[in-house]
């Protein structure tokens, strides 16, 4: 039995909706469909300048020295150390001084300017602090050490070294290293296009509920470098979803509500009709009404439309998807701090659960009830820990690590 | 004598070109510029979408409850739970069983779905696998404590609680929390447009040098939430300044290059004939031929045109600036680390300076000697140290805080 269908068999649960889910799928089997299906995207060529945050496609070596021919670093006048053995305040060395750009030629001193290059001949710079200029003629004050006020060729970087990784994402610094070896474009993985259907809440007519969850997925997948191609909402849900999953364009679909058990939580069947419902409630709360599937080649993940399961959802399976297709570091992005847990944090055995906890003297503290609080919980957060299935939580007293928000 | 008389006698050195910076300018007294100058914008009001990053202009208040009525948060069947006390497998309650939206009534159940209003009268939900639906009749196989599977109106947020502080950059879940609340617009505070003109680099006309320091201040800028207007460069630098003082719609101008003291360093002479350069020449490494000043009311900050010493001084300097003036924690936003030192930090007494470090095994080993190693010793580092000027350095096995690139 091939992968496929046993993967087919375990999750075709049937309907769902007036049932309950019954069994639901382990952890660990989810981030085994994110793993299986976030394979890095192909790569584009894009300006140094508009490079910053995205991740190179292959190792980046230096095509050439830097810098590429001996320069100055210091203002000042060039010399040839060895002529100034022996100047002093009560001995100076009268030297011919030359202007900027002049060949240089023994006896002789010239104008340099940081970042030119050295005047063949010349092995240092005299600062202006230590030199009298006087017409034509230049009085130097003291000796100066071969190398001072210079920069070889190639001392920074030789041509062939190691710049970055393949994968790493580009700092401001990198851009400036990469442009002062004279690149213009950069090879760099093409960033996930991720088209989001959000269902509009429910409540009824009389009383219509706010799109809460495509403001924060929005902001979520740029987070994690993709790249929104839409965000629709409203309407017949399960007609949106269908519409996008036939559409062309996108990498990765998002849709987020009526993923539950409930009379009109229409998502799942309609990605089962357009395609296949490899995974439908998991055993992580928040968020456990997630699903994940295909539409022939599109992967589609189903986020549950209550925000803070929608939050947890994403940040444990769709962030990881958009950040292993962008070829990025797949682990969660929030800087992490351990911490020691005040009141005592709550988890069932057998759900793996994200709990939100603020940062008092130190101290972790739960912010709400899991699953409870709502949104509004992880508004009064400082970050999260993840509590894996085994464990009915943690003591006070124990130490964990906390995903901070940023 | 009023403070700006003073700071004019400080730093009107006159041409320090060919002659070299005699007194630098403390970083302290370069940072109070920074502090006086560096005011939050005005406000504005934008789509709660578009607000991921922004900071908000003033204290944000719950204008509504939330959840805004007492509603459901669980798939199931909504109850009256003393209805149910007794009931088991083996006594099951017979209910009517009423589709979603109808009115309840005593002796009857109403199919709900998370997200829905709690019907009147009822207090509790049972779950599909806790009940089991006939036609028209429900046979409920256990009893329900009240509250269960439901949110009472506000439970997560009261009218007018505190939901951010003012000065608060908005993650992905105050949005959503924003949007649930029904807000369509939020007011943060503007983002500072920064005008860049960028120095042709060095070298003669047979090496034209490319722009490194572009790429890079374009990135940092938008790291510190400013906004890029232009970035010019090439040709005359001190006529671009010029051009650029005088234009309109910058909220503040970065100039890279030409600051120093050689024969072509314009921009410093450039400043002070459109305005006025309060500092020029700061006791910091590397980046210390850095400049600040105002054309009429627009801030100018020169910065160095080394890529090195240009990341230095934005750093130190300018980041904080725009951090400022965008309604940002104005400190540095580096993730920080605590590391013992390996190889001994060298810094010279009574300069700041900016040691690139990167950390192996969880100590910190200098990438170059202060002030060399040019811009790809930071493309080695992972961070850097910032050696405050009566330090000498720090000994090795002595702990320092690593500011991380990310």
């Amino acid at each position: 039995m091939s992968f496929d269908e046993e993967s087919v068999r375990r999750t075709s649960r049937g309907d769902v909706r007036l049932r309950g889910f019954g069994d639901l799928v382990a952890f660990g089997e989810a981030m085994d469909w994110v793993t299986r299906h976030g394979t890095p995207l192909d790569a584009e060529e894009v300006a140094i300048a508009e490079a910053a945050g995205r991740v190179l496609a292959r190792p980046a070596d230096a095509p050439a020295d830097l810098p590429p021919f001996d320069r100055v670093i210091e203002d000042g006048y060039a010399v040839s150390s060895g002529e100034t053995i022996g100047a002093g305040t009560y001995n100076p060395l009268l030297l011919e001084l030359r202007d900027a750009g002049s060949a240089p030629r023994p006896g002789a001193a010239v104008l340099v300017a940081a970042g030119m290059p050295l005047p063949r001949g010349a092995d240092a710079v005299i600062p202006f602090a230590e030199a009298q200029a006087s017409g034509p003629v230049l009085e130097v004050l003291g000796s100066v050490a071969e190398g001072v006020g210079i920069e070889r060729r190639g001392v920074q970087l030789r041509s062939g070294a190691a710049l970055a990784p393949g994968g790493r994402a580009l700092r401001p610094r990198d851009l400036a290293v990469l442009a002062s070896l004279g690149g213009e474009r950069v090879s760099v993985v093409r960033r996930p296009r991720v088209k989001l259907v959000i269902s509009s809440a429910k409540g009824g007519a009389q009383t219509p509920a706010p799109d809460a969850n495509g403001p924060m997925l929005r902001a979520l997948v740029e987070r994690d470098g993709g790249l929104v191609l839409a965000a629709e909402s409203g309407g017949d849900h399960g007609a949106a979803l269908r519409q996008a999953m036939a559409a062309p364009g996108a990498d990765l679909l998002l849709a987020a509500g009526r993923t539950g058990t409930g009379p009109d939580d229409d998502a799942p069947l309609a990605l089962a009709g357009a395609g296949r419902l490899d995974v439908h409630g998991i055993a992580v709360r928040p968020g456990g009404s997630a699903g994940m599937g295909r539409a022939g080649p599109l992967p589609v993940i189903l986020l549950p439309g209550d925000p803070l399961a929608c939050l947890c959802a994403y940040e444990l399976f769709a962030g990881e998807m958009i950040r292993r297709m962008g070829g990025r570091d797949p682990r969660l992005p929030h800087p992490v701090v351990e911490a020691e847990v005040g009141s005592k944090i709550v988890s069932t055995i057998g759900f793996t659960e994200l709990c939100q906890v603020r940062l008092a003297d130190g101290r972790a503290e739960p912010t709400g009830a899991p699953g409870s609080g709502g949104i509004a919980s992880a508004l009064r957060a400082d970050g999260f820990v993840v509590v894996p299935a085994p464990l009915e939580g943690h003591a006070p007293g124990s130490r964990v690590l906390v995903h901070l928000h940023s």
